[in-house]
């Protein structure tokens, strides 16, 4: 089962930077093979269902690793079995149908 | 790795009624021991991090198999390595602390 | 418009230890007239639009007031047109559809 | 209070082709003068509290008005009062800490 997800990690009790954790994470998701892509408010991932769960819990244990001792994470996980979509499709297909679409 | 996890699957393409879809999947999630309550936006479960995702994982295929061609879930999901904590826990922690507490 | 919401508020930079803000906050959603349930992992709140999220201004106000420098919040939203419904009537549609349902 | 957000529309009761009434939401966030990035799960907006989900209230409306009967809603909300950071910000500060990094 192919999933497009969207990972927010959260580390909990180091302070209000957490830039490091999130870059440390992303790592291991693409360490595993994964499409990442980060935005402002968490990072896009595609992949079989099993990797990237397998991935977010290798990025959950690197982060705990590094010193927090609580993590809260929000997910997003779409799947579909009546066609293959692609996370650029996603968002073209929005955009496209834009008002002020350019295509 | 201990987690506390909220899902909430919605099933994309099967019209408004979708308590027949959650009430299935739930029944995967509880099939595989996992401790669920269900609340108004979705279901608090608690286990082992590989047990949850593979229950999630079913819970998802059972929802495809019956007639859903996509689904949506939003995830949100709990670790700590300082202590443990249970579901029940989480909710005493804060109703105990409420200007009308009654305990 | 009514609403259905899911609010997990999660204050950072002030250790691990967040039931008292969370406490804090919720009073401040029940204190705006919205009727609240606690679960393991956010808050559902009932109540029109705008009462809604002028309650949750008011509860993140709360928990910066209470010394968190920073917020992150995850919020669960629903609005239907074609019928009405309460927080109970969610939870009923899907546990009288269990296998093991006793009703 | 300035916010950064993750707004993540899904109307129900429609289908499974979500895009036109995504991207009518959008065009109602941009309306309001917020600064929106379409992701592959979801839109970043940045803007002050109020603005914000007045925004969100404006674009649910009209995915009610294009046929949708029910719209369920993931929100992430970001508020911090130790310093200002924009979307572009929040982006830099993970990428630059990534072991690829090229910067």
């Amino acid at each position: 089962m192919k999933v497009i997800a969207d990972f927010c990690i959260v580390p909990l009790g180091v302070g209000t930077s957490l830039s490091p954790y999130i870059a440390a994470a992303v790592d291991e998701l693409e360490a595993a093979g994964l499409e990442c892509t980060t935005h402002a408010y968490g990072t896009n991932v595609s992949g079989e269902y099993d990797t990237v769960f397998q991935a977010l819990k290798k990025a959950l244990l690197k982060v705990h690793e590094l010193g927090a001792p609580r993590i809260t994470c929000t997910i997003k996980l779409g799947t579909r079995t009546d066609r293959e979509q692609s996370m650029q499709d996603k968002i073209e297909s929005v955009t496209k149908k834009r008002r002020n679409a350019t295509r």
